[in-house]
């Protein structure tokens, strides 16, 4: 039985009301968190999304029937009441906002009636996620997913505010666009008109809003929708948001500045949290040194130290190979942990494994200064101590050593840098420490396929000093580009562009295409640059990954409304689904025979 | 050769320089939208988005290496200049906001330079729309187009501020979904990871939304990217955004009140129109008898007028059929148009023909009082002179009169209505007459499919008042629908949404669904339906649209910045285009083969 909300109009929600409306009359209306009868009286805690409100129904107060209806009430029932606004008779309930008011129902309205939910509604939920997917509109109810996606909301239209204050407009840009080789795999959409034709979904708007930079709109941004058909990791879904932006006539001085100012607001009106400005700021080159990561987290040292010289006259077989081959040899100083157990310890070799290193040394440092060490047999006692003394070891401090190719010592290092971290738990989630990288290299060499490719992208501008390199050394060309950094996670990043025709099609060739196939796949933009192109710049953010940093959040799910999962399918409406054969026909394809 | 800007700031854009700069050294940016040398002064008007400029270059200023380049100026070059402000010496010129300054270089450099453009920048461009989309990059230079994406980006921005301010919460719904058979045809999205299944583009974000309102959200607001795959006509792209909202706990009066507030705010800031508020509010049925259409234009009277009563007894073949067939007869009439010559005339016919009609008859009264009518000779003298009377018909006047079905009788003239006020020029564009249309019919019977659609979609509040026609007579229930009509444009429309599982059970059941369809289709609907569901409502804008009408535009392309054409190609780009097999392979499709 659902009754009509007819002539019936809300005052309030739940949590407006307070103390301050005592003796008013209120028209309140949400659903049954819990309902209990104490001895004739029925204690209803209504929800809605601003909280919690204690509703008394009493016969006297409420009349027979209405009565009658509150005995019916259960969990998640959709109820309207009008009642009497009273301070709270038997003490107040510090739990909620509104604990020290109740009202005393005088009339009740079943809007909707519900059956048990599958699972009950309530903060940190333990209900295993699947259950919790399928029936994602439940979900969606939790009190800590309503916060993410409020803060989401907020964050947002903050965004837009700002931005719109500087100068920016929001112009919306296709996503129906041609598909282009270079980067993910595009998700295709067949045309009809055209058949055999394809439409791609867009990986970003950066073609475009580099055309809208042409055309004069001088600064660009939008909450755009971007797709990549990629095998899903935790952090990544099939549809995202960016916070796009591009701005003309500027340096990457003016970029920071303006993102800087943003992140301040976002951090300050969201988490209460005051960034001081400016953001520190460190070369790729420096990040990948100190930290083995081109998104060091800042939260706390541990450092990497390059001890190569140090160990360089070893006859250890292992520095030495790797010395030999051009590699490094490196350390961490994983102060205090010292006394760890021998398990613990080849955890961490198993770990170091996982990323690459054939193994993982140690010295163990005792509190009474002895050393314990997985090579102290390759090494005299004057190279054991000097390689204490460059990693600054005191007694108590564990060393970790990794010795390969630089790229292999900075990714085990890198990582397991951040495992020790998290074994202290030194990653306080509301201790934000930001950091832009800059100065990352143009390139990087694929070699799987054999070329270089662009780091960020074909369009990023190299820097002035290093273009001569780019036929000599291609892998040595530093880009204008930047990243953003929040606590190890890379929340944005971007770079001032190739606003030179000739460069632009310079560095096509450099990444293996044609001129026939740069003008094919990108030739209205190499055309537009024929004609007046302005210097430009631009940036965008994860919108949710940033949501996720901001609240605390574990899975990027938990900020996005109606998530996929690592199959990318939605396991509520049960999204992708086989189609009726006419659609297909009238699209001009056909699904391929299986081969299984 | 391109400059840097290196080591340059820019301190203004061109408009923002006025004369209370004069004395002051600005560094100005842009495009130069002319250059002459007159005596060897070298004048150049310099825009940005902003607006134009003039800089003036002496050799005496700016030194002979900054005159050298001034004089290679062309149209287009992108350029950076640091000069000095002084009020303008030869008059000052009233067509630019800065005419009464000017800005004497004392440096040039040139960022950019540009081949001659395939066609003039410049306000309402004579250039054919199929070259100005190729070069879409350089047409959204032009002033005009400039003013209409600006015009946009304020509107979405006004939008936002004002719905947060409401209580709206902006979240961001999947457009990898599943796809539905109900409604306009989908876009399709192949799976890579599921062979044979299919996302479908979202036609609109209805399901979520009002899941979103399932799950507490309360109220929603999204500018959201929607996908149609229909044939085009002008005014429809494949994708487009609506102004989505959906509240709960509301009635049809909650959701005007917000919108009007909202459009209120829009017209006031953007147009600088006063909107009188309550917009007025006229039936589906009145509309019809009044206008002839759902969406009535209410900038000019030429109402409908029913005479079947009038004309009953008359043996004029044409109305008696009409009328014994159960249609009706209707005219309109055309205030001092009646000496409107006989060739006009014919062409209104054909125009009526091209809605359906077999014929328009008509009575053309002459300032003498005497009457020209295509029938006279079918009419007595009494007849004739009754119908005049009922149409209130005057010396001068043009009497137009159909005779069908309603339907038929109804697209006619109410098509008529609008050629002859444009005829008249009657139609001003920034004459803004809003109305509400309501109480829409539930549903309409399709010839094609042989049973009723929902005209909105099967969402739809029935009134509780026609519910129980439902099996009796379907066609006579009405809705609680409305659309917000401008100026004759369907600018939105929304409704109060089914809360109730037995009644959405029902729709489905009339609108041809078994159970078993319905379920498949729209089961986590029906199943959310079983858990609280709070009675909700919305609305939806075509954005699009909005702005066409708020900025006066003929096309809906002059307000996309980047518009597919009648194909759903893109001209620029050049979208759809044949893919690589290797991607079709990926997503386990095949193209078919042509029967051509």
């Amino acid at each position: 039985m659902a009754e009509s909300m007819l002539g019936l109009k809300r005052s309030h929600r739940c949590t407006e009301v307070t103390s301050s409306n005592a003796g008013e009359t209120v028209t309140v209306m949400g659903w049954v968190q819990k309902s209990r009868n104490k001895g004739g009286i029925i204690f209803v805690d209504l929800r809605d999304r601003s909280g919690i409100l204690q509703i008394i129904f009493e016969e006297s107060d409420c009349g027979a029937e209405s009565f009658a209806k509150a005995e019916k009430l259960r969990s998640e029932f959709v109820i309207a009441v009008t009642g009497h606004v009273e301070k709270r008779a038997g003490g107040v309930n510090e739990n909620l906002a509104t604990g020290d008011i109740e009202v005393r129902a005088e009339s009740l309205r079943i809007l909707s009636e519900s059956e048990t939910p599958p699972f009950p509604i309530e903060e940190n939920s333990k209900t295993k996620e699947e259950l919790r997917l399928k029936y994602r509109y439940l979900d969606l109810r939790r009190p800590d997913i309503q916060r993410n996606i409020m803060v989401r909301s907020q964050a947002a239209i903050i965004t837009r505010a700002f931005l719109a204050e500087e100068g920016f407009f929001e112009i919306e840009t296709p996503t129906l666009i041609k598909s282009t080789p270079e980067g993910a795999r595009d998700y295709l959409v067949p045309s009809r008109v055209h058949p055999g034709s394809f439409y791609a979904l867009p990986q970003s708007p950066q073609l475009f809003k580099q055309l809208l930079m042409c055309s004069g709109y001088d600064r660009y941004f939008q909450l755009a929708r971007c797709y990549r058909d990629e095998d899903l990791r935790a952090d990544r879904q099939p549809e995202f948001t960016q916070i796009d932006m591009e701005l003309s006539f500027v340096d990457v001085e003016d970029v920071l500045d303006v993102n800087e100012r943003l992140l301040k607001r976002l951090f300050k009106e969201i988490c209460n949290f005051d960034l001081e400005l400016p953001i520190p700021r460190m070369t790729w080159r420096e990040a990948m040194d100190r930290f083995g990561s081109d998104k060091p987290d800042m939260r706390f040292g541990m450092e990497l130290k390059n001890v190569s010289n140090v160990v360089g006259g070893s006859e250890f077989a292992v520095f030495k190979n790797a010395l030999e081959a051009g590699g490094s040899v490196r350390g961490i100083n994983a102060n205090g942990q010292g006394a760890m157990p021998r398990k613990k310890i080849d955890a961490l070799v198993e770990f170091a494994k996982g990323f690459g290193a054939k193994g993982l040394a140690y010295i163990a440092i005792a509190e009474d200064g002895t050393y314990k060490s997985s090579f102290a047999k390759f090494m005299t006692e004057d190279e054991l101590h000097a390689l204490v003394e460059a990693m600054e070891g005191k007694p108590g401090d564990l060393l970790l050593f990794a010795a390969d190719r630089d790229k292999v010592v900075f990714d085990v290092l890198g990582n397991l840098r951040l495992e020790l971290a998290k074994q202290q738990d030194l990653l306080k989630k509301d201790d934000f420490k930001f950091l832009w990288v800059t100065e990352f290299p143009l390139l990087e060499y694929s070699e799987e396929q054999g070329r270089f490719v662009a780091m960020h992208h074909p369009f990023t501008m190299p820097m002035d000093e290093d273009w001569h390199l780019i036929d000599s050394d291609p892998g040595a060309v530093r880009a204008k580009a930047y990243d953003i950094v929040l606590n190890g996670t890379e929340m944005g990043g971007g770079s001032v562009r190739i606003h030179q025709g000739d460069i632009q099609s310079k560095m096509f060739e450099v990444l293996g295409f044609t001129p026939e196939q740069a003008q094919e796949q990108f030739g209205f933009l190499l055309d537009a640059f024929k004609y007046g192109v302005p210097p430009h710049a631009g940036l965008a953010y994860g919108l949710d990954r940033m949501i996720m940093l901001m609240v605390g959040a574990d899975s990027i799910r938990d900020v996005i409304a109606f998530p996929k999962v690592k199959d990318a399918s939605d396991m509520m409406t049960e999204a992708p689904a086989p189609v009726d054969e006419k659609q297909l026909e009238e699209l001009g394809i056909e699904v391929s025979e299986t081969e299984e």
